[in-house]
């Protein structure tokens, strides 16, 4: 037993690899490596026979590459992936404690279990509902009142003259809420920024991101959201939803809060990643739901974004929570409104019913619908491009909080300076009808019974906007309107997303597509002014929002079916459908979605659906980490709290070895260990001394474990003492024996369908006698992908 | 290389097994056997060391271990597992002509595969379409002239008496019909009897049921709907519309029909399972969209049943041909119905327009519908457990084809017989309105300007009958009428399904829950005749419809959509959901779903979405088949020959293994190879005689594996020369060189979720120093079900 750590010093990848470079392309299709030369070269340099002791210091070696040459300042680009995100452990630690415990329980436990789930998603899906209900009547309240107020005072002034003081009252009440909105966010909880729909991706896909799904981040997230949007900016209050719906099934389904102390003795069993993971699923399924009024919308949402392996029973379930997150918004609204019981008020935003009848489509609008289409790409592409640069910018400069404050205070002044500009300069009047009583209607300099169109469009939240575009009747809008609210709206959307405000993007999209769609729909009717079927602009408004949406975050099918179920009418599935298509395809070869461009400034390592389709020559050799920080099976304390505590590597996970004493056979794979669970282990000081029998060692239950999660302390505030450094340490019954291997000539298409369908963290990679090489992680599989010159590499880096 | 094939000889299974015992429940819960026990038993029966060459006649061993004392009438119930039934290869064959294929190919090279991938699922809609336009037409002409001949008969007939001449002429149309239809079943093909979901359910989930895609199930199942459709039988067409649409898929995708020998050297990528039933899932979804003017629902019902791994472009193709489909569809349909151009007209099922506010529900109505979900549940389970039963009867004394027509003929003839005197003893005349237009009304002995109600119910098509329930006015139907319609169709439906005719369960479902439905919103009318909110028995219909549907089917998200997008509402979305779920929750107590019944009852290897969840304490070593037969990596022709024509065995994979020459140490697994691939290298002679180098030996390409795809060659009908038989045969190019292992300890849930998430066919089992010692198969873990009492073991039989 005197090889304490084990250093397997294969290394397949030489100082060229790029790793070290400046992150330019490294590989691409037309210079293939031939792998038989590759081949030939890892016969030379593996060493067989058994492992020498190194020292410490040497031994502890990186799961990644070391990163040398690293250029001090690094330019934040998608070029790089970051090392500071982990992985969640999608994989079931299959150890012996948790074989025994599984095996313990009776099939009525099961069901007992599987009852906690439903009820668990019931609760998210109220909860959810709950939280939807309190931002929409809050947000109807404040910004009834802002606009009540900012109402009278115009009118006021209009005859008088002095309409600058009322420019005045309206910059001042958009930055007091965007203020308050604003220093929520920068100072208490920067995670709580923007939509919260690329961290929820992100972490369906398997990144832990910091602080996503804590109460905290919810409670920012809740009275941010409500700010900005009474605050007046271009945002909609949906994405948000979303990541709360998130963070509400986080918090349930662990049966108690962390962050407030207290535990419920409740749902232990799923304190584990997998169990965790499924539920942030469902929860983000109920907050699109909410959103939306879109069940079925909300699953497929989940599905597309997150999942990897299909359950039935877990997508039951998640349409479970989202059917009972309408529900409940739809009750507890239809009790606000004074109508009890009315259950078909869908969601928070209502885009209206489209009557089949009265706006039917026929076959040859198909063709005007799928050039909506590719103008929604390209508008959508160079949305993302604009936001892709400010975003840089921002990144750059505007880091401190207080500088992100005063941009965003920034963004609401000139919003409502553009605003009451555009409205003060339109000299679209139209009469007032009955349909408009719900809205707050500005006269303005309209004769009296008339209001003025374009303040429909500018003095109102967003998703009153989107109706009025979506179902006003045909004439209610100039073309000149609708053009000049395009433009203007666009480029403060734009500027606005990104901001240190809780803030989605579909609203704003929507609201866009749905101007230039219904100026499309006029344009049209003005060309053949014969024909009845071009009639309403309506339609061509709903089309375009899609194509708009659709251009900026580029989902496809489960856009289709929210579209559809906001809507009301499955009339319209095919259009919309083709119309995202079209988008998506558009938009694609100009620029990525707006979610997935953010997610790479971040430097997520997020794992897409399929390895990148030209990377079969790439083998798990060539991929894997190497060398690999093993640990004996029975392994001695310092060694681990050395390993452990070394700073500049932080590994999560570690082979475990096993040696025939005083035998020649190289060490043998034999298990799979995580960094917290040795941190529990120290912690609670299972150490076998080597004077007493195995014995002795403390007996340790799941329960321990799961206490622990998740948030397992460092190793530095574990004191081990230097008598227990020199005690050994059974890891038998606590790592997992079975890890998934794959052997080193395994594809990379092969090594990532394996590690994505089942989520898993780490991928040992073991040559032909069982022997660990390698260690495939997330970041090896996302380092590819498909560039424009072929396969690219990204660069690792410690942001 | 003496060795020729090795035998791995270590067995977990004793006598015992219970594979050779009489099917009883072997292993429960309450009987967990001690896995340190197991554990022990394996150290001392496993033999280290060199193996020792063996006659080639015992050597040839089963993947299964062989079935002893079986006994000769194998009871046809649900407790067995054909062996007969192979598995569809969904992992990559990634051999060295594949990979060098892949990495060949320019980034430019897989555009064009997406590409073909796209234009491919868009015939698939195209086909799909046409072939839904192709029944519904000719159903409706041939109805329509068979209900007119018959309506003037009657009409004759009423005034003179003599109606019985009536019911005989009903009941030889009817009869003439289902004879073509069944004659082409029982004779021609068939598996083209019934819907044909459970085919579809088995292909997707991995199952490879013989010819069940093939040109000709699809001809006799297209005219064999029609017939049956037409024949007046209590079936619907939507089902069959599902199995057409895979087929469809099953023959676009490659490019060429093996049946009609044409191959139009298109889409040869495609020639492999992995990439076939990728299609036929989007076939499947085209159908289901096409059926029901769903395409959502489409997707949801692919996915349900079939997918194991979600992939994002997969699906969006997939929701790709389903609108394609609908859109083919409804332009076709438009066309024939007089109104070109107008594409509101969903699907093959009309279920008419829900319109919200007409039939808006209360919160307090859900109790209401929950209980009728329940009732639907113990119909459904009512219906079929009685199904079941009759299934039984007819596989042990109704299995010769003439029989088979001839029970059909005398269900044809007692339908007529049932419906004409329920007809004809009904007194329910309601006046004729205007919305009867399109009914066939039979007037019999109502009043001038009456029509007889129950006549509405029978004496129509089926989904003619299922929109009128839903959408007549209140008091359309008496209670009496509907009561006695809805038991006599309750029968009828369940005794016509699994007869041999192509015929779907779906639309008899919706009609005899439709009409129960009604009933129950007649009988809450009755009771408070003063409220408004009960009026309309349309929306209990609906719900009715959706809970029998359920408790029959158990499918809940897909069905759910599917109901939704076909009502044309989505705010029925809720209590929909609710009711299936209730109806499932309920059914499931008593009975399984019909499908599931029926892959049952064809002891189809299944494998469900998990392992049993008391499975925790099976490993890898119990559940794997052994000793397996393994080939040299250069194999002599003779002894491969010898192990493909053994028929009792009937391997289809077969680990590869090399040795080092004279060295003790143990032969190492180094790939896996395929019959089919074998039968291939036997077919095109790849010999390498021993005298000549390596050379010589015949370069294969992918191609010939690709043309002889499918349908792969007997090994009896492939001759091989004495003097062939000495050479040997060089597999390293052709087999995979890295086929997924597990180690023996890995627990059975795990084992599962590596073959189900992946779709495999063979997970070989390695001991620590690579030796295969075992192979897990889809039998291997589909054998194991939660029954009554626990973990049940299934018998495998070669039926």
């Amino acid at each position: 037993m005197a090889n304490i750590t084990k250093k397997v010093s294969w290394s397949s990848r030489g100082d060229d690899s790029g790793l070290t470079g400046e992150g330019t392309p490294l590989l691409n299709g037309s210079e293939i490596p031939k792998p038989s030369r590759q081949l030939s070269r890892s016969g030379s340099v593996f060493r067989i026979g058994r492992f020498s002791t190194v020292d410490l210091e040497d031994d502890i070696t990186s799961e990644e590459d070391p990163i040398r040459g690293r250029p001090k300042e690094i330019p934040h680009n998608e070029k790089l992936l970051s090392l500071k995100y982990e992985s969640l452990d999608y994989d079931n630690i299959e150890n012996q404690l948790f074989l025994e415990e599984e095996r313990r329980m009776s099939p009525m436990g099961f069901r007992c279990l599987e009852i906690s789930r439903w009820v668990i998603c019931g609760l998210i899906g109220i909860l959810t509902g709950l939280i939807a209900c309190f931002i929409d009547i809050m947000v109807e309240k404040l910004a009834g009142y802002k606009y009540q107020v900012i109402k009278e005072n115009i009118e006021k002034f209009t005859e008088v003259g002095g309409l600058s003081i009322s420019l005045i009252l309206w910059a001042v009440l958009n930055c007091a809420f965007v203020l308050v909105g604003g220093i929520m966010v920068a100072f208490f909880e920067p995670i709580a920024a923007g939509s919260g729909i690329p961290q929820i991706k992100c972490y369906l896909n398997g990144v832990k991101i910091p602080r996503v799904v804590r109460l905290k981040t919810l409670v920012v997230k809740v009275i941010g959201v409500i700010c900005s949007v009474a605050g007046g900016l271009a945002v909609g209050k949906e994405g948000p939803m979303i990541h709360s719906g998130g963070v509400v099934a986080a918090g349930v389904s662990q049966g108690r809060s962390t962050s407030l102390k207290r535990d419920f003795k409740m749902f232990e069993y799923f304190r584990r990643d997998t169990e965790k993971r499924d539920f942030v699923s469902a929860g983000a399924a109920a907050g699109v739901s909410a959103a939306f009024g879109a069940p079925v919308g909300g699953v497929l949402f989940s599905l597309e974004e997150g999942a990897s392996f299909w359950n039935q029973m877990l997508t039951w379930r998640i349409f479970f929570a989202s059917m009972i997150s309408t529900f409940t918004l739809n009750f507890f609204l239809s009790i606000y409104h004074g109508k009890p019981g009315d259950l078909s008020n869908p969601g928070l935003i209502n885009f209206g019913r489209f009557e089949s009848d009265s706006v039917a489509y026929y076959y040859y609008e198909i063709p005007l619908f799928m050039c909506m289409g590719a103008l929604g790409g390209l508008l959508g592409a160079l949305f993302n491009s604009l936001n892709y640069w400010l975003t840089i910018f921002r990144i750059r400069y505007v880091h401190r909080p207080c500088l992100q404050v005063m941009e965003a205070l920034l963004v609401a002044a000139v919003t409502a300076a553009v605003s009451f500009t555009m409205i003060y300069f339109s000299n679209d009047c139209q009469p007032l009808g009955p349909e408009r009583n719900e809205e707050y209607s500005l006269q303005l300099f309209c004769a009296d019974g008339e209001y003025n169109s374009m303040a429909t469009a500018f003095f109102n939240t967003p998703e009153r906007s989107v109706r009025s575009l979506f179902h006003y009747q045909p004439g209610s809008y100039n073309p000149m309107t609708l053009g000049l609210f395009t433009l203007t709206y666009f480029f403060l959307a734009c500027w606005t997303y990104g901001l240190a405000v809780s803030a989605g993007v579909f609203i704003p999209s929507l609201l866009i597509g749905a101007a230039w769609g219904r100026l499309c729909g006029i344009l049209l009717a003005s060309f053949t002014p014969t024909s009845p079927i071009w009639a309403d602009p309506g339609k061509y408004a709903l089309i375009g929002a899609a194509a708009q949406l659709g251009g900026i975050v580029r989902m496809t099918l489960s856009l289709t079916v929210i579209m559809v179920e906001a809507t009301g009418n499955v009339t319209y599935g095919l259009p919309i459908m083709l119309v995202l298509m079209i988008a998506k395809i558009v938009g694609d070869y100009f620029q990525e979605g707006l979610y997935d461009i953010h997610i790479k400034l971040q430097s997520v390592p997020f794992l897409h659906w399929e390895a990148p389709a030209t990377s079969h020559w790439l083998t798990a050799r060539e991929v894997m980490s190497s060398p690999v920080t093993c640990f004996n099976r029975i392994e001695k304390v310092g060694t681990i709290v050395d390993v452990l505590s070394n700073t500049s590597t932080n590994h999560n996970g570690f082979p475990v070895v096993v040696q025939v004493l005083d035998s020649d056979e190289p060490a043998k794979l034999c298990g799979l260990i995580l960094r917290s669970q040795l941190i529990v282990l120290l912690k609670h000081k299972v150490f076998v001394e080597l004077a007493r029998s195995r014995l002795s060692q403390r007996k340790l239950q799941l329960k321990d474990f799961r206490d622990a999660y998740p948030r397992f302390p460092p190793i530095q505030s574990i004191h081990v003492s230097q008598d227990e450094r020199e005690c050994m340490m059974d890891l038998t019954e606590f790592m997992n024996p079975t890890p998934y291997t794959v052997p080193q000539d395994t594809s990379l298409p092969r090594v990532f369908k394996l590690f994505r369908a089942l989520g898993l963290r780490h991928l040992v990679v073991a040559d032909d006698v069982n022997r660990v090489i390698g260690l495939v992680t997330r970041k090896d599989l996302a380092r590819y992908h498909l560039g424009k010159h072929g396969l690219e590499e990204l660069q690792l880096a410690q942001t």
